[in-house]
């Protein structure tokens, strides 16, 4: 059994919490939260204990460590943890800043500890087929692939403000999954982007509506495009053209029921919200993280990944303000 | 806490076991199978103690009996349950003869315990949410409904000569649903039936193909088509036409991925079979029986439901064999 | 060039004639009608004589006659116009009582002419391409048969009066359909039907809603339903279920268009009515009735098709009237 | 009565031509081509008389002109057609280089002659319903924008050579496409591209891969994406998303026939190729056209447009050659 501690009782911590605690090779030990009520009701629920951050991270019984605290506090929690010999599951991003990323991965890489970074999205059911039958050659050889990702609404100004921004806070994701799929990475950034959805956001400094073209060095092609709304659900689609054939992956209906009418043939809004829509996922990504403990070998996503991903998020992010391309 | 006693821990029965040990409301108290290693396994994984039938039954610890055991000793154990005070949950059917189900839902009926028989499909989320629509009068009202079931392949020769037949064994499922969601009793019954998919099933006296038409006495009328085999999977849709629209369900298929090539696009197989097709429709059909053992109120669907899908199943393998029109 | 004369120049007169008139191997020679201005409108158009009736299927300068008049004139006309040496094309149905078809498939039988039928549904280039596909084994066997025809509203009640009834004047297609794509006769005629859309349709003694079974000496099943009246347009579906796999041919939906909202996804109704829906086999079937007689081939669907359409379509209506199984 | 003269009886100019020929409103008078077997084929099959360009174009009984010969002599046949005081349709482009266009437009602005240029997919019925309901508020205002365009295999290096590339020669369909639904002119364009389908069209100059980001003075983005090569058809997709939903237009498959096997759901390849998909399109076009000669206003899409057009395809080819960001 794999002795785990859970830093951070709130919605993606929970998650986490639940799917280690039910799986078969793992115990959820401890729970920790600065907001007592949260950790209350999960170690509760769970059977866990509860303890403070720091005695969760140094604690003898703890094999490896699940971070899903606030952002500003992912890279030293990271950097703690893996200095007291845990594995480190944590929640994306590592950092806003890919300075402070670079530095937490070489503080990781010394301990020799395994890192494995929260893209949840690659362990998606229908996208982890997708990417396995890509890799089976249904398509040949990729050549364009386009990545659809909208929010069913925008999240409070107040964590618009402390985000880093749309590229780094959601397109993050979809830039992973670009990497992911492409088999390559990007060496060429063009962004474009605005506030249309609500200008609050304008006035935050941010945007909720963008676009992204990607080239990497062998000429294939990406594009992503991201809202913070959609008012059918939460919009979530891969579409990979290649020499010979397209693969794609549609949305989930919440249902598979269909009304017909004067009006024509109703389907249903796709599911709402990414905890409904990535729960397989989560499990998923949680059983990958203790598989790869288990077997001793380095998770995937990992810490690397976490970085690459920020570093396209920041050119994509200077794309869009400058109005130019950026190289990276 | 609802304490309950699983008779029977085959396939079905692990379902059962494990949805009602999961359950908020309930604990599975104890598991009882003549077949000690899938009592044994079932025990373990849940934490239920082992006990002999009868016993089990007679546990004062006990409120509710679930019986996944062979469909001879169904009615029998409904009987011995309710006498011993429990409310019961048993799979379909009571009883593969009408007029044994009579006596002992007479029986259960004087002991004024709660008996749920498991026509799992009403609690799939699909059908559920269709029935709903068409309560809340999305097609206005109901003309003319189509049922199409087709399992992925047959079962062994030895388990159709022991089946009470195709009507009886897979189409009552349909039968129920008909009469769910048609929300009237089919006074007509003319049905077709042939053996194509084996000559092995025509041998044993049994049919493989089969489809009913049914009428109600305000003039509705049903189509149900079933086979027992089905290479895309587990075909299971429902279409019903109204006065103001139609509503259907559509299958599930096992991903949203699909491939685009010269040959066309192709979308995945359905999924296949019943225990992951329906596995959300038995953790509600669950959740439904504990619900009304807690309110204290009488489950649906009930004993009555079962007897009367089985007249109709009756009915049908009388018009099939028969050619002719069997009204009930 | 094949030389045309029109007789009936109402709505589907009009189209054949054009058909007739645009179609490089013909030429349209002369229209007929006892409503002059139908005539006189449609010759203009195409640059025909108008003739009266008998002078038109007598002239020498004519080689094929499409015979698009009223139903009871059919059975008379086919026979003057074979008795004349002329090919013929007659609407379904060439009468309503069997007994008559009889007799004029003896008279155009004694003629050696060709006749065919205007069973339009056999060149949908839908419709003809599952057909194709089945032959080329891409089901196997066939097992069961699903057709759906629903019209987007029921005909003026006059019109019901002398339409022979439902099943007679609506299903004889969906009849046709059956034997065509089972490759086999039914034997066996099990039907229900209703008068559920509209009362008045059931006072003039005829039904709206109904349903069929039909069964082949094979074993082979097919179920057809009808409804006169469908909110979302007119839906023409056909499903085979084989030993290999299943075919279907869907709708035509009125453009590919479908909106995203919190409603869910809105695709537009389907093709309404059969002018717009059929254009096409329309089109192709005036190809190959010219085709048969440049070839000097027997045409397709034939008389003998015609009469074993309308004796299911009786059977069927003899099935619900006595809630009794008919065969044939 | 509008009598037209058609330059160029290629593939496209019998497309026009015929269109023209069988327009209620219009009659081909003559038919012009080089390649005279071409002139002799359609004017037999039209009735038109064959002139040469220069007396087709100079003829008193002459109202409108067709140009559809190559590109290269496109605006001096505008010109002489609009100083002989005739109203023009020309398939795009004008010219390949934007100073011709401007100066062609300038000639065309002083005689007031009507100048349409043919951007056929404006009048396909799919794209025109799609824009007649964003006009009519179904998503709401427009924020994001996805074209989809896919030819089934490339053109003949030949013609790659001569074709002006990509972004001229195929992306300006889409271009004009993006300006017609974005209602708004983009001021900002970076695109990359590669030759990923044919190494030779890479040697020719040429790229076969690419995407286009764009963005408007109020913030609206548009994403279009090409390749020369689909292996499942001419794939032409849009996609628009807007704060109130999201409005698509799908592809038009071949039809609408589906086979289910162990494999899954196979559905016909999409509609190939422009001249079976536009067919609708390229009718409505011309109904257009003669529609605004008989109302005496002008045409749409205008010279203007095509300038547009043209312009942003410049641009886009420069971004995509110089890898930045181009302002127009």
């Amino acid at each position: 059994m794999i002795q785990i501690a859970l830093l951070g009782a709130g919605r993606i911590g929970k998650i986490h919490g639940r799917n280690a605690a039910r799986h078969p090779r793992a115990r959820l030990v401890s729970v920790s939260d600065a907001h007592l009520p949260s950790a209350e009701a999960l170690a509760a629920e769970t059977g866990a204990a509860i303890r403070p951050i720091e005695e969760a991270i140094a604690a003898p019984d703890v094999d490896a460590v699940l971070i899903c605290t606030p952002t500003t506090t992912h890279a030293d929690l990271i950097e703690k943890a893996a200095r007291a010999g845990k594995a480190v599951f944590c929640e994306k991003p590592v950092d806003l800043s890919s300075a402070r990323i670079r530095a937490c991965l070489d503080v990781v890489g010394k301990t020799g500890r395994p890192l494995m970074i929260g893209f949840n999205r690659r362990f998606d059911p229908n996208f982890a087929d997708l990417k396995r039958r890509i890799g089976e050659g249904a398509i040949g050889e990729i050549e364009l692939l386009t990545v659809i990702s909208r929010d069913p609404a925008p999240p409070p100004i107040s964590y618009i403000e402390t985000s880093g921004g749309l590229f780094r806070d959601m397109m993050i994701h979809d830039l992973d999954l670009a990497r992911f799929l492409l088999g390559e990475d990007p060496v060429e950034v063009h962004a474009v982007a605005s506030a249309l959805v609500d200008p609050a956001i304008g006035r935050a400094g941010d945007v909720d509506t963008a676009a992204v073209l990607l080239k990497t060095a062998s000429g294939r092609i990406a594009q992503i495009s991201n809202s913070r709304r959609a008012t059918y659900g939460y919009d979530q689609r891969i579409e990979v053209h290649g020499s010979k054939g397209m693969i794609r992956a549609h949305n989930v209906p919440r249902t598979t029921v269909e009304v017909a009418t004067q009006a024509g043939f109703l389907a249903d809004p796709v599911q709402d919200f990414f905890l409904e829509r990535y729960a397989e996922a989560y499990r998923l990504e949680m059983t990958a993280f203790l598989d790869a403990i288990a077997a001793g070998t380095m998770p995937s996503p990992s810490g690397e990944d976490g970085l690459k991903a920020q570093i396209l998020a920041d050119a994509a992010t200077e794309s869009a303000q400058m109005g130019q391309t950026v190289r990276v």
